[in-house]
């Protein structure tokens, strides 16, 4: 229909070869991916059989030809990495080319520079496929949710940590048991950190906050949690109490007025988190992925899907390079940029102190049997204010009994404070889980 | 940020209020809301006591002046209804003015007039506000999915409906009782017809289906059965079965093949269907809508929220409104548009024979309770080669029984043979309900 979009691939592996393939078979798509030319690939090792038939002239091992060729006018990275990724990223746009990529880290970590080079470049920088596979969620945030002014945003977003979390609630299953197995399936990688310490969901979380508030917070600063020392048990006595347990990132505002000060305050994180099973975010399970967005006046929407794979991430890569696509036809001087696509940061964003953050608590303790027990831990926490919704004993024995407790919304502070003086007493040996709670 | 964006709205109900109370309250929104201006208002009536503060003379009783007016560069039709709609939006763009509007009736029955005199005028005419009420799925629809072969676009779109059939699963309440209460509480109109007859979900899977699949079909010829006739009891027997009934909207592509003809065979219908309790769409209650698009290679997404109301429907309209703000800012050249915003048809589609339409069934026959019924009814099944998944009596007395089959997939000629022949059957004296099964 247009004219053809010359498409410059970083890497042909799993993301890269998904992207390929769509635009090797546009029949049956939206028209526009006709348009779209693979113009020139890098790849590791040219020697390597491929499905995609592609002439040997535009294979080569070096991405920087790529990222030249003026054949390419939109460069697609997919190697992921902070470096080259980063490098060949801002010499995409110091080329004047538009660059779609689907590299949490590198955008959680340098998405400022990015695009600030972009910005003054004139050029797109898309991430559509960096958050949630292949859920329409970058894009909603930037087109459709403009009107609201956006309180919170959360949800399931690393598929490898859902899937073992599932795996855990249906078969009481060890977390080691079901992470040797995700590993052995292809679900987690064979070094697990990033994504069962969180570090995914962080960069993610992140990258949702710049776009849903306006502004970038310090990565680094993002509060972490994640599922390595989460226990079976906990998953189990969560069933039992009506919730599911879920890694949850959290990116929400923590002031309602109008802000009349220079930066917005934010709270980022992300933990285990109980859900209750009629809150809609419970029956995501496996890799699938969900994210809810609230705000004034739209309330509350949720996008759910499969959140990881080379189809569903090379259908948010192809969804990037479309909107370039057609957004060219409507204007072709480089200059002038669509602001809601470009998304460029308008305000000033930090992290508040975690102390100040509220929100509910489970905690477990390993505690002697003595009758007392439960009136001498439910007496620190009212000393301190804490509100108690519910206490249980699990698992007594002569040994002792754990004994787990679920709070009201109370701020890290206060709950710190009790804990400590929970700490203190005789009759508990530790506290031995500390999950938060929706 | 750019320059003023003149806003003339057509209408100032609860829509165009929610809209306007989001364009005076600025701060915390996308920083392109401030650009946006009301600038002239069409009402019924100049005298009537409003919280929006407006200076008289934006404010008129004639739509055509706001349409005509210069300072209006968007014209925002929230009035509802065919006429004057569809004489207005036409007018505004004659005009050269791109539309905002919430009105699916219109877009329905004349989508296709009016998106190529937009064509031909070079303006956009935007329509998120007319399904789902404020999720974002149109756009999603035409800038985040255009890279896949969409196979179904299926979901829950009527509001009233829903909160109807919630009500009735959660309290076994009538048909009629829920109706009424929900007229009094205002989630129902005096004359509930389009909403109960499902002719309201037959209009927005008509408009998600030409975006989703590039071309419309003819919106009365699509199959549509509402709720009023549906009984308590067959949301209480699909509940012990481990069902839900949900008023669903379908759309589906009926051939996997690459198209070699012009024209697309597809399937449309609105039903009452049972829905699994893992499914996706059981879990959506009360006035929430939620739409599953399944395509290759994505697999399936769903966009969940808010199907009605003066803030969610509001939300909409103004992402719409933002997305011209941000494309004027990126190009002035009115003969040019973004295709992908644009959306026009790329090919003709056109209904499949009703009878061709592979589902499951769930039907209901009162028989007598004689020990050879459900035999004789499985037979006249199996003789058509329609497979059953489950025939359970329920309701066994003196004077009868009844019986519910739920099949596998089969075509509809199939089941209307099988129907046929049963309801020849001396034990059976009547089938006495019929509704879909996912």
């Amino acid at each position: 229909m247009g004219s053809r979009i010359g498409i410059g691939l970083l890497g042909l592996g799993t993301v890269g070869g998904g992207v390929a393939s769509i635009l090797f078979s546009p029949q049956e798509r939206h028209p526009l991916v006709s348009d779209l030319e693979v113009a020139r690939v890098a790849v590791r090792d040219l020697n390597r059989a491929r499905t995609i038939d592609l002439p040997a002239d535009r294979l080569t091992t070096d991405p920087h030809e790529v990222v030249r060729d003026p054949a390419v006018d939109v460069v697609v990275e997919v190697i992921g990495g902070i470096e080259p990724a980063r490098t060949l990223i801002l010499e995409a746009i110091a080329a004047g080319k538009s660059v779609v990529t689907a590299n949490k880290a590198v955008i959680a970590r340098h998405g400022q520079e990015i695009a600030e080079a972009a910005a003054s470049a004139g050029v797109y920088v898309l991430i559509e496929a960096a958050v949630g596979g292949g859920i329409p969620i970058i894009e909603p945030l930037k087109q459709s949710l403009g009107g609201n002014r956006i309180d919170r945003v959360s949800g399931i977003i690393n598929g490898t940590t859902n899937y073992i979390l599932t795996r855990m609630a249906d078969e009481g299953a060890a977390y080691d048991d079901v992470l040797a197995e995700a590993q052995k399936l292809g679900y987690a990688e064979a070094d697990p950190a990033a994504d069962v310490d969180g570090l995914d969901a962080a960069d993610k979380i992140a990258i949702l906050s710049t776009l849903a508030f306006g502004g970038a917070v310090e990565r680094s600063d993002v509060p972490t949690q994640g599922i390595s020392q989460l226990q079976g048990r906990d998953v189990d006595y969560a069933r039992q109490l009506g919730y599911g347990v879920k890694l949850l990132a959290v990116a929400e505002r923590m002031a309602n007025e109008v802000q009349t000060s220079r930066s917005l305050p934010l709270s980022l994180r992300v933990q285990p988190t109980l859900v209750p099973t009629d809150h809609p975010l419970f029956g995501v399970n496996g890799v699938n992925n969900a994210i809810l967005v609230e705000g004034e006046p739209i309330g509350r929407v949720m996008f759910y899907g499969p959140g990881a794979g080379a189809g569903p991430t090379a259908s948010a890569v192809v969804a990037d390079i479309l909107n370039i696509a057609g957004i060219r036809q409507a204007s072709d001087n480089p200059g002038r940029l669509d602001p809601l696509l470009a998304a460029g940061s308008w305000r000033s964003c930090s992290l508040v102190d975690p102390g100040e953050v509220r929100q509910r608590h489970y905690v477990r303790f390993n505690t002697t049997d003595t009758p007392g027990v439960i009136g001498s831990i439910g007496s620190c926490f009212g000393d301190r204010a804490v509100s108690i919704q519910s206490i249980v004993q699990f698992n007594a024995t002569a040994a002792g009994a754990e004994i787990v407790v679920i709070t009201h919304e109370v701020s890290q502070r206060q709950m710190d404070d009790a804990l400590n003086a929970i700490s203190n007493l005789a009759e508990v040996s530790g506290l031995t889980a500390h999950l938060g709670c929706l």
